[in-house]
């Protein structure tokens, strides 16, 4: 089987891969806005500022996704280094296979003829530069397979980090809306936590801000 | 416009987002499957058991995006319990607000009306169960509301503290991957990492069973 085979459906799977966790980005991010309008129209103060609040960490939580989507991206395209070196390897794995076969079948055919020197030395040289690719491919493929992974680990910790660091703030916002049970006819105290949900917010922002991998 | 109309949206939006990870989590499971048949086809020692390891990480990693996705859909459950009290409120303040038109209506058109009695009193117990009904939304909204997304929030966590967990050994697997450069006819020393890789899959498997929220 060609050589870059299993390495080309790889890169295209990882490709599937990407879509899914961007199509997710997106999706939570429009979620957010849904929230935030659904909150709006019950007309509870309280209701309507911390579903506009969490649907912002809720959106942000979409652009990290989105950001790990790229980050997927940039892992793929390093492995796409040793799909090209596999595939110009191929061609002199096949050259060498063929100048053999050949000699096989003509010292069975023609045990005596010239050609057969002529072939030995193209074997010699074929063998040489051969030997030359296959060096170059397990280099490439230790290096950038390391690479490769190296990136798609660093993505997945980069989302992960980022992500608890919001859904902690988002817990917090929660925390701000009293949800004990009023009678009917009573009217719930007047909500009053907006500047602590505003400075939730602040915070999360502070720590994505500084946040180093 | 219909109560309940945002949140029937913003669940079904929710839904979309659980398909892409849910998509995501089975993508990355083959992905990983064809990273360790393309290091197998390498014929080099090295790179096939670290393809092959570092596979199972990947694996364990969409298994924990998957688990994500339903939880996800556990926290959309609960936002279907305010969805259903909207639309068991919605009749209720119809028929609070056409008594009053009716009213309204009659004493232009008819103000003598002995219906006009019946009708404000009509009214009176309408608003009485108006008033109950809204309680119960006011009541559940902010319970529900306050649960779905706690329910999400500690969904991402976790997601994002077992996969941190996971790419932190799938670093050590690389690590373990002599990549210096050979020349051309020398060999690598032979591959003997196998069993420090062996014990990194155990520490991962160890850390994922220790996981507590």
């Amino acid at each position: 089987p060609e050589l870059s085979r299993k390495l080309f459906r790889l890169i295209k799977s990882t490709n599937n891969l990407i879509s899914h966790h961007e199509a997710a980005g997106k999706e939570r991010v429009s979620i957010a806005t849904q929230l935030s309008e659904w909150g709006e129209q019950t007309g509870d103060d309280g209701v309507s500022d911390i579903s506009d609040k969490v649907g912002v960490i809720l959106s942000e939580i979409g652009e990290v996704e989105e950001a790990y989507a790229h980050n997927l991206d940039e892992a793929r395209g390093v492995l796409k280094a040793i799909r090209n070196t596999e595939k110009s390897v191929q061609p002199s794995r096949d050259n060498k296979d063929k100048i053999a076969d050949e000699i096989q079948k003509l010292k069975f055919k023609e045990p005596s003829s010239t050609r057969l020197v002529v072939l030995e030395n193209e074997l010699v040289r074929a063998e040489a530069e051969n030997l030359v690719a296959e060096a170059q491919l397990s280099n490439v493929t230790r290096e950038k397979l390391k690479e490769a992974y190296e990136t798609e680990f660093a993505a997945v910790i980069e989302r992960a980090e980022k992500q608890i660091m919001l859904a902690k703030h988002g817990r917090r916002l929660l925390a701000l809306l009293d949800d004990s049970p009023v009678t009917p006819g009573d009217g719930r105290p007047a909500y009053n936590q907006g500047s602590q949900a505003r400075q939730i917010l602040d915070d999360a922002e502070d720590d994505l801000k500084a946040w180093q991998p």
